[in-house]
């Protein structure tokens, strides 16, 4: 199988840039003295996650108990679910840890702490739980000077749960574009969920774990004093967001959808392609952002982007590519659309947010440095 | 299997209200005299189709030569695939074809006519092509008076395919919101899409079937006069951007996401909960509508909006829902939310695209009016 004969739309994956991707990640990790247990929402596959355990990630962390299951099952036993568990989902959770993985749950209030400890004393299970820090105010999480986080920190000890750590994800980073700022944010982290670790042991609550991480504070931290692990999902296959952050190039995406032109509008510099919404997910997180590259950034088969082009529109399974008329440059006219990307004409499209285009694919055609193709299968669902 | 012991994120489908939305449609359809294709792209369900075929369709229309071939192996053989193909996608649609499938293929320009009827000429199979209409402008097609529309015909014919029709999809309606933009939208829909036809048999190709429609105009066409048969996808389910659009009234949405409150944040008056953006998905359809609904619409476990609250953020596994504050109304202040919606509260979240929010699932949680929950599967990847 090579790109030639792959239908369309199917999910790239560049392997050396992945590899690359991986290996910059990891060996920042080492620099700073950290365990790295890599986010595997991003890919959902266990290709992917046995590159990142192999280059030195120690455990994973996953967004759903189906990640927990299927990586389980796959041979990963240090499993962190970062989400607040609904008490609804404790019997699963318990199913896993019966089985043998060390599977560790993450709170954020008292009421959910107290559910979480009380169905381990009533099944006979010590529960490892990490209390979910807010370090930054974008979503869950104790503020580290919240009054509940001791409190949640003593009903998880005294009702028989084991407080694992503190984590926090600075989530707000990716709203930056500056080292200077995105520096400040990774400190802000880092010096929140210390705090926060540092009250829990002042009030006699063992913390051993203090994890920190989200991909652009990861890579723009400067010392991770006091943080035992780190955190990272989406710098795997990196995206447009990420590299209009500032914490990638263009060349380090290793995720594209490939597509075929299948028509043109001419008065209006329009070729339309098989890769949509469907395709590429609706996510336009480069919307708010200095470079908005709409639904993706078209390149040519072998990658290279082509800069006067870009994803404007997005139906179900019809992409809009539109000139985009930048000053200086020899961008092509509307008119000459038939020509420069004829009916038939393969491309690649980067994605605007790597995680939400990869979820709409059952799997990924892994490319070697060679032009070889390998399908790895990833999942979806709850 | 009912509502309180299902786990989180699930897609619920009311079937007393799909069944309605079946009906509704099917009703209009025979008043108005046409045959009705509904397009299955936005439920990829076996169950779903089964209902509107029973209720009376006439064939489907597909988004992707993947639902041609599910929804083929599962007994329809009537099937349009409403999206231009692509070259390379000729042999796929040859196979289903020689298997018994009436696969209508669907062009808009001479190149790939030619290289569909060539490609039948070499395979010794005569193609059935349709030729798309733009009647609107916003995608794919050629105008009723594109001098390239005689052609593609031309092209066909002498080539050795057979033309079955021209179709065309008013998909600008999407972001009217009056009964009469509404209705003259379907009637520029139909003139349109009649006009082509009637140039194509004027200049000597046959054009039998003439095929319009989408779910704002079918629903508001006060005539289809030369129209044979219409389609339309979203009113089985409908959602949130068609409820603005006036095409439906909120108890009529039969497609929500059942979640569960798993944390607050009350001095900002937020909810979290387990249904991020990887359940309801990105798509962000009434942002540029006059109501915003964010990224869905929370309602009680029984299907009653809370008018005061609406998704206003979504990361990959976390919703967060937000406290508005409508004038006139007794909304929650934000300082109660944890007493309003408690830690394990379940509620409905209906969605902004149905056929988005659908897409991120595996499965459907019918629910019938006796509150049984069935498992109905369906599929996704191309």
């Amino acid at each position: 199988m090579t790109l030639d004969t792959l239908d369309t739309p199917a999910a790239l994956l560049d392997r050396p840039r992945m590899e690359n991707n991986i290996a910059r990640m990891q060996e920042r990790m080492n620099a700073l003295g950290v365990r790295f247990r890599p986010h595997v929402k991003t890919s959902k596959s266990i290709d992917v996650v046995q590159a990142q355990i192999e280059a030195g990630a120690q455990g994973i962390t996953v967004s759903t108990l189906k990640e927990a299951e299927a990586f389980f099952a796959a041979g990963v036993t240090d499993i962190l679910y970062a989400v607040g568990i609904a008490p609804g989902k404790l019997a699963r959770a318990l199913a896993l840890r019966r089985k043998g993985c060390d599977l560790k749950l993450l709170v954020d209030n008292a009421v959910t702490a107290k559910a979480v400890a009380e169905f381990g004393q009533q099944h006979g299970e010590t529960f490892e739980v990490y209390i979910e820090v807010d370090t930054d105010g974008h979503r869950s999480g104790l503020a580290p000077e919240h009054d509940a986080l001791i409190e949640v920190g003593r009903v998880l000890q005294d009702n028989g749960a084991r407080v694992g750590g503190v984590m926090t994800h600075a989530g707000a980073s990716y709203a930056l574009n500056t080292p200077v700022s995105l520096a400040a944010c990774a400190e802000q982290e880092r010096a929140g969920c210390v705090r926060a670790a540092e009250r829990l042991r002042g009030a006699g609550v063992p913390c051993k774990v203090v994890s920190v991480g989200s991909t652009p504070t990861a890579l723009s931290a400067r010392t991770l004093e006091g943080v035992t692990e780190v955190r990272a999902g989406v710098y795997v296959f990196f995206d447009l967001v990420m590299h209009n952050v500032g914490v990638c190039a263009l060349n380090d995406i290793a995720l594209s959808v490939l597509t075929t032109v299948i028509g043109h509008q001419p008065e209006k510099g329009w070729a339309i392609v098989d890769a949509g919404w469907m395709a590429m997910s609706r996510d336009r997180g480069t919307s708010n952002q200095e470079t908005d590259f709409g639904y993706g950034l078209p390149c040519s088969l072998d990658g290279t982007p082509l800069p006067d082009f870009v994803m404007t529109g997005a139906n179900q399974e019809h992409g809009i590519l539109s000139v985009v008329q930048t000053s200086g440059s020899d961008a092509a006219s509307p008119t000459d659309i038939e020509a420069r990307l004829p009916i038939g004409t393969k491309l690649r499209i980067l994605p605007i947010h790597a995680c939400a285009t990869a979820a709409q694919f059952p799997e990924y055609h892994a490319l070697s440095a060679e032009g070889e193709v390998t399908v790895w299968s990833r999942f979806y669902g709850w």
